[in-house]
């Protein structure tokens, strides 16, 4: 019997600048999907939780909150860019269009911006992408949902291949965030105690740092978590592969795949700072800087770095700021500071900066 | 950069006597909770898994079953109420009103009874509240679905805070358990094997104890489920916290949400008791006896209290029981019993007064 | 007090050739069930992902793969059939009939077919039986969705007990692949990026031997996952039953539910094999050939044993192959093969004898 290997996604050498993917599958999102991952970041934004709410703000009903907007486009790009990376590096300019819904069906482009070698590891290398997140094509309301770069570092499937090294510019999406029309007709003081009285435009002042309150433990949930989302890569799930070679993978285990902290550190920041905000408008850059493995506890910070007005909306305005997820981990002899208690040191594990309408 | 410690959820001191919350954030059952939440615990009701038979019996579709209407509207209380608890004490005259669907909306308010301080320990006191929770605001079936009492531990803030100890009475809340109408035309017998035949009225005996033979072993998974009901207490998932001062906390470990084990006794039971019963009518009283950690087996028993006829309805009556939850534990050296066999003996972690519509 | 032990299931001495199970509860497929069940597999096929690329095909909407399916009609029968087992040991003629959709209700039936005791374990004994599923009773779109035989191993309540041992012949159900017609008008090439272009019928070569890339580690999930479809199997979640007399059980631990295993390598075969299926026709034989438990990592294999016209369509084919599972344990001093790296065996976990309608 003839035996066939099939590798499923891309090694480093099979991408070209210049290159566009169209993913396969695309993902409908079902009201499954909306509150596994809604609720699992404990997001406590109305808009995403009471549709009574939503429908009072001009929204068609339940509204995807920014998380998992980025988590559905993102895992769409998964099996083609990053199957088998090592790890994701950067986002860049990830910028929100049209709200998405339940029902939705979104599907998903991605164009090779770059691909480039790794100078101390020969088996590695770093592809730089731009993808662009569409709903309900051919539809009535077919609209532009996310679009971002990325750039991540993916293995070589045979470390002597030669690359198609290269740049090329990014293309021009008009991407811009999508709100209802604020309605003179509605009472919205008849709602204002379902979110919190704190976190309104006029509450925030650059130079100020919030230290959310909660934590939130993960645990071996994130392997179906990850599968959920379509997200095939075999550093999250494959624990055999690990097995055979930990010092080849980060940390020797499986590592929680990085859209789960992104997205419980927007829910755990949500109480303070999102509740309030009708949308996310842009993610100018933001990286993960330490990995996330079963049994950390993840907790957040916010920053305001800033304030503008809204173009064209009196009512709202852009808060500017930068959140900060950490975890705590043992260190043996650590004296107490303002970061840890005595015998833990504070590790920051991603940073995002975050525009939000308010 | 000034920094802000944001505090969500209030302490002991925070508590006045008369105080009313409107809960913030309110949640839309959709079919992802309805799935989760129904399931998890081996509800064996058909009325809410099959949606032919809880047409048939009048209802819109499938029923949220008692438990799923007590996660969920409990939940809403938790931030406001006991986000910083330590346990949960009591719950009284938890009564139900009209049914509870996928699509509708729940908001919750709660009036603070009492407030108390500990005799024994100086950093934790008693809050006393009753919660009533609402469907549809403003929409044409509106409705209160479920009214309760319940007494909560909770931690101070600072020790040598002064409290707002004192009392007021209950308000009195209409709800009673809303059921559809007995229809003369419909053939219910044809319908009948989907239930069990021995949960009739006419099966149950008072003086009887019924020892329901499955157990269901709990994992992490506590820590998402409570995630996705907005519990957000952090002794659920925040195991940080408990490892810096293990001693403070019950069983020195993350410790499962109580609406957990609540919800899975009366899942382990229905097979038995639950399901033939059109709704469960009221919970007089309710306690957590030992709590419940990951790697616990839950047991359940119903013990036979009472019967009587249900007002204005000749096709029903109400069955009043004990549901009890018990765990093994291991015990090195004790002798098989009535209860346990050697080498292990018997918890009881649950009790519930439950009167049921059959 | 009075107390009732209720045994929930059945003991091999309660089963009689012949006898009929109208299996209690039913189940409506919700979105969350449908996510939960398609999605933690990493199910490929676009019918189950996109509701545009199903609706383009001829299908009312997302369509339940044949995972999915199959896991809710088999689930129903546990109770009656397979609570109290040991091991399931025999898929047979495993045939699929019409769509299933979310909002769909599922109820089945299940003919005794056969009882035998074992020669070499008096507590033990084999039940042969004959079930189908049918969706909608009543309704206009009332059909046959799956129909399949099985045998099971089952304990005997009392080891002494009589066995009704024999056999009946089984019934004739019709069940055959209900399928959309080909539509002239339809432009499927404009939705082939959507899936794989290595898996039509074309591209199958009888002979080949496909090992799939992915792998996927089981966890404690199992457990909820296996509550979440009503199995009520005490062996998958009871772990103080298991602990009481480990050697009693298979692996002296908690077994993960055989439709577990099945779903995960129907899913991890579908990017080479499934994705642009229409449906699976055929299981004629299936079988478990060693036990999963959690921490396990399943990896799936496909053989390309035949190929044939489909029936009165000239736009597809019938695949025959056999899809297998595997696992691999750790082996001190074994030496690397072509099957596995040195210090490790490979174990089959899984064949199933599977025809693809492509």
């Amino acid at each position: 019997m003839r035996v066939l290997r099939r590798q499923t996604g891309n090694f480093l050498e099979d991408f070209r600048p210049g290159h566009v993917f169209r993913h396969k599958g695309g993902k409908t999102v079902t009201e499954g999907l909306f509150t596994t991952f809604t609720e699992f970041a404990m997001t406590a934004n109305p808009l995403a939780k009471n549709a009574r709410y939503a429908r009072a703000y001009g929204f068609d009903g339940l509204l995807c909150p920014p998380g998992l907007v980025m988590l559905v486009a993102f895992s769409q790009t998964v099996e083609d860019v990053s199957e088998n990376a090592r790890a994701n590096l950067e986002y860049i300019d990830m910028r929100f269009g049209a709200p998405l819904y339940v029902g939705d069906t979104v599907e998903v482009e991605t164009k090779v911006l770059g691909v480039k070698s790794s100078a101390s590891r020969p088996n590695l290398g770093v592809v730089h992408v731009q993808s662009t997140a569409r709903k309900n094509l051919g539809a009535g309301d077919e609209a532009i949902v996310l679009t971002w770069q990325r750039k991540v570092q993916v293995y070589k499937r045979d470390e002597k291949a030669e690359l198609h090294a290269g740049d090329v510019p990014p293309d021009r999406v008009e991407c811009e965030l999508v709100l209802p029309a604020y309605s003179r007709g509605q009472d919205y003081k008849a709602l204002a105690h379902l979110s919190s009285p704190h976190s309104y435009f006029e509450d925030f002042e650059p130079g100020t740092r919030i230290e959310h309150s909660r934590g939130r433990t993960m645990t071996s949930e994130h392997i179906h978590l990850t599968a959920v989302l379509d997200n095939t890569s075999q550093v999250h799930c494959n624990q055999f592969m690990i097995d055979q070679d930990p010092k080849q993978y980060v940390g020797g285990q499986l590592i929680i795949f990085g859209g789960i902290p992104f997205v419980l550190c927007l829910g755990l920041s949500s109480p303070d700072v999102g509740d309030n905000a009708l949308g996310d408008v842009v993610y100018p850059t933001g990286r993960h800087t330490a990995p996330l493995f079963a049994g950390d506890t993840v907790f957040a910070a916010t920053e305001i770095t800033g304030k503008r007005d809204y173009p064209g909306r009196d009512d709202l305005g852009v808060v500017e700021t930068r959140l900060l997820g950490h975890k705590f981990e043992r260190a043996a002899g650590a004296e107490a500071s303002a970061d840890a208690p005595a015998g833990w040191k504070k590790t920051q594990i991603f940073e995002l900066e975050r525009h939000i309408a308010v």
